[in-house]
């Protein structure tokens, strides 16, 4: 399970106007680069493998499936992974996945490409259903409206978190300090997991919202630790609808965001006992959705 | 083709916390809303229509197909969708849409379900394995990482634009004061696109950056007046790939974006020949790609 290189900045050429004078410098660019999530699962029916088994890594009784791309910033790609496919449904916990590795033989998409080794057999008919009409984005490109809605969950638990304001607002300022490329390229969001006393216990960035959110969670599947009851994820952009979901999947009672929720993100948040908080501004926030959890709310 | 309400901002009741004090007040939020796209084709084959027709819609000889979801701020739809799927390259003018309508039989999503009838056939094979894996965001939900290429699009012409300094930098400005749901949700994205001579000619806004653009795209492809040569597409975030994909192929050879541009988004604009602006922020910006329709350009 060793990742691939972490290139989060790359550095380019650029031609830069500024009160009416031109000069040329270097300046950094955040990474964009399409990474492919495959499958190796166990081949259900009659014993040989089915469609999709590919190359060398084919082997008896089991199948490889190409599942999806996602346009991610390289970096921690197997928690990307694994964060994606529990926020499918697709994985329930650390067991049910043997093995994270990179397909190394496809050049220059090399550490672009992640084959990921289940215990267990996938269902092809819920794959087609679910999954292959589904995006990284965790709701655009899925086949019907049905298959937006939050499959499975009930609501969160009121569990023992209590936030205070001093807290709350701390939180953009914590992840930002322990976010480098940001600073540097102006262009990567930021996704922070911190507990009930609020202490910062991870972050990571990527060029996609929600892919820093499947990197949080999936370092938290691959450590045993969801779901993450009493926990709180700060996000450094607005709430979608797409990052309630990622959350109220992982079992997290408490979203904050720098920025401003969507309808649907209040609606998702108030339907499974969410607090959702946004607007985190200077001295200043908005409490859009369960409020128990924060104290002296009004 | 009558569309369905602009739905940008919903009023609802917030806890404001506030340099230590609390009150409780209405705020406005951008709604999102999921979207559902059907096609509507002339079977092929055997003669009787193929799987996915149903309910009241199935004709003799004809197919509907659900295509895809996508989370939208209601408003717009048969842009986005038109803009949609001629960014998925499944159609390529005005004269391949016979009609565009809301599915209005599927209460509560009235107005949420557009089925588009098409001229022609569409392969199903190519459906699924183009567009099926295929999101809105144009990238992700990819099947492979080939799937991702732009598709059948060649060099942008070098044309007669020339962009002067001053009408860069007074283009993001001109988008912000057509927009209006921003300034009173905070949450919504813009994307404008100018003439030759920086005159505004649409302004679109939407919840994802990525509908933005293909409603600005979708209404100039229902006008006739694609490709878009010697126009300039601008928008009020960050340039992605997907961004600079869409802009390719509907022939815009220059993107203005107030964020920061991405690694691949400036491959993709110096492979494709594109003008990338990115960072335009008071009386800067660089040019990332494509100087050469930037007048004095160092």
């Amino acid at each position: 399970m060793t990742q691939g290189p972490k290139r989060s900045a790359a550095r380019i050429g650029v031609s830069r106007h500024e009160s009416g004078k031109w000069d040329r410098r270097q300046d950094s660019v955040a990474v964009e680069e399409p990474m492919e999530i495959r499958l190796d699962v166990p081949a259900t029916g009659g014993g040989a493998a089915g469609g999709g088994a590919e190359g060398g890594r084919a082997e008896r009784g089991r199948a490889e499936i190409p599942v999806s791309v996602t346009m991610r910033t390289p970096g921690d790609d197997f928690l990307l992974v694994a964060g994606f496919l529990f926020g499918e449904g697709l994985v329930g916990d650390r067991r049910a996945i043997v093995d994270l590795r990179y397909c190394r033989n496809v050049s220059p998409q090399e550490y672009n490409v992640v084959t990921v080794t289940l215990r267990d057999p996938i269902d092809p008919a819920s794959l087609t259903r679910n999954f292959y009409m589904t995006s990284s984005c965790g709701v655009c490109g899925k086949g019907s409206i049905e298959a937006v809605e939050v499959q499975g969950c009930t609501r969160l638990p009121r569990g023992e978190l209590s936030l205070s304001a001093a807290s709350i607002l701390g939180m953009p300022e914590q992840v930002r300090a322990a976010q480098a490329v940001f600073e540097e390229t102006g262009g990567l969001h930021a996704a922070g997991l911190f507990d009930a006393a609020g202490t910062l216990l991870d972050v990571r960035e990527d060029i996609g919202r929600h892919n820093a959110v499947d990197k949080v969670v999936g370092a938290a599947l691959l450590d045993g630790r969801v779901p993450l009851h009493d926990h709180v994820l700060a996000v450094s952009g607005r709430a979608s609808f797409e990052l309630v979901q990622k959350a109220v999947v992982a079992g997290i009672p408490a979203l904050v965001a720098v920025g401003a929720p969507s309808s649907l993100a209040v609606d998702l948040a108030e339907r499974f006992g969410m607090t959702l908080v946004g607007f985190v501004r200077g001295a200043a926030f908005n409490v859009y959705a369960g409020g128990e959890r924060v104290e002296g709310v009004a």
